[in-house]
């Protein structure tokens, strides 16, 4: 099964309470890539950049394995760019600017060697986008969608489609909240569960995850960090672990999605340790194992 | 170690959407007498009330081995009433009325028997009279206390000093932040701490809870509730069961006190599933044990 990631490659102007950063690597399919090529090897990134975008970013992708091949360059265009600002309180932001350049005609396409039995996460792009890569693929494929709250708002029907054929779909809990029409969490779970996705996670920041998959539950803890250097790309980092993980583990039980969603976790949490890319670019397994090992630290308890 | 609770006990009239009750028991220390009374007998109640207190609800609390030696009764006063609305969204509630009646004059006086060597809860009241009640103790006690973002806005050097005769505190996330001016809550947490309270408890409603003692963290997930019937005693209840399981243990350890938490956790579950006490009137220790062993279920993951 090859494993795919359609999504946005970026240039990020972004400030937080702890610093900021310019013409930073950003974009979905970066983080979602990189998080998963610590578990599965190569990535095949579906995505567009402009003739701007920096050599020495595709060269720390391909040292972690992710091919380029299929990463498109429009030589006259500039790169996807985007600019925010974080709070005192890292969980609000503000958008200060946002240039879609060649992303504006983004058109993933899948290449034929690519399209059967394929593991696929579709990063949080327009809902048609993702349905258009969800008709391209043939056989039998394994499909993770992230998502948005403005795409919930502007184009629910669309993406009402690619929920159908959504295996896993990863949003968080006001999303979830917004998709479902109802405040109870549990039963929001159930409302989304029925339009398409077999697993559900739903991501609550600080306050862990939740997975759900048929009449179970499983409550992931958050890690506990006192500062937060930069929040950006943490949900897609949480997609790349999680899906990169599943794929190299072949395991779909409930007992290993659950491991996947540490690990999506973990990955997350190294994430917004430093700023961009920077907190995944020097992991190890073993860095990963022990912050797995963390996690299971803080939720156990026994029964007397 | 006699066990005490210091609280109000009052009548309620609530509604939320699954529907309404008038002159239903409620109060801080019912609810933590109540919760606490199926780990540890007898819990020392003291508390006033009036003369209309109905019968049936002495006869409710004795049953369940809550002792009313200490309970005032001012025949010729009327007791404490609360009239609350939830919203469609159950975190969300308006204060109807408020009548004080006899509870505006509440001076809670610990019997000379109960003064020494005590573990005594402090409700959710005036931390001025919480600290009264700290002053009249001797000897080596436990305490743990309650308090609410009223009292960290209008008497936050009151509540410092009771905080320094602390064990434990329990509050919600909100109030936490409140009392460290401290948005993110690893760093409130160790904060608070350091006011007195060697064991720290942060609620966090439909996230769970997280304690705090040392340098360690044990993060417990929610209860998954498809439908919460009346929030209301849901804190108190927590408080109660937490505190009646370490008081029954009588063991501080960091992993008993883990349990302690699942235990509040499962006592206010099982609270907020009907109207008023009626949730914690007919349970027993299997049930209690069952959902302990639910939390576990939801919270565990191994590692590979």
């Amino acid at each position: 099964m090859d494993f795919i990631v359609v999504g946005s490659v970026g240039l990020d102007d972004v400030e937080t309470p702890m610093g900021k950063v310019e013409n930073a690597l950003g974009g979905a399919a970066t983080f979602i890539s990189l998080s998963a090529s610590y578990f599965t090897k190569p990535v095949k990134m579906i995505a567009v950049v402009g003739g701007d975008f920096p050599t020495e970013h595709k060269q720390m992708l391909e040292k972690h394995k992710v091919a380029l091949d299929h990463l498109e360059i429009v030589e006259d265009g500039k790169t996807f760019r985007w600019g925010g600002k974080y709070h005192q309180d890292v969980n609000v932001r503000d958008t200060i600017f946002t240039e879609l350049n060649v992303f504006e005609n983004f058109d993933p396409k899948i290449p034929d060697i690519l399209k059967k039995d394929s593991f696929v996460v579709l990063g949080n792009i327009l809902p048609s986008l993702q349905q258009s890569v969800i008709e391209q693929l043939e056989g039998d494929n394994f499909i993770v969608t992230d998502t948005m709250n403005l795409w919930i708002e502007t184009a629910k029907q669309d993406l009402r489609k690619v929920l159908k054929s959504t295996n896993a779909l990863i949003i968080n809990d006001s999303e979830a909240r917004m998709l479902a029409e109802e405040s109870n969490l549990i039963k929001a779970a159930k409302i989304i569960r029925e339009m398409g996705p077999e697993y559900l996670i739903i991501k609550k920041g600080e306050h862990g995850a939740l997975l759900f998959h048929e009449d179970t539950i499983f409550s992931a803890p958050a890690y506990p960090l006192e500062s937060v250097f930069d929040p950006t790309g943490a949900g897609d980092t949480f997609v790349g672990g999680f899906a990169g993980y599943l794929h190299k583990s072949g395991d779909m039980s409930f007992e290993n999605v659950k491991r996947a969603v540490i690990y999506g976790s973990s990955m997350a949490s190294f994430c917004v340790e430093q700023f961009s890319t920077k907190g995944l670019e020097s992991l190890n397994e073993s860095k990963i194992h022990d912050r797995l090992l963390a996690f299971r630290e803080i939720s156990r308890f026994d029964d007397e």
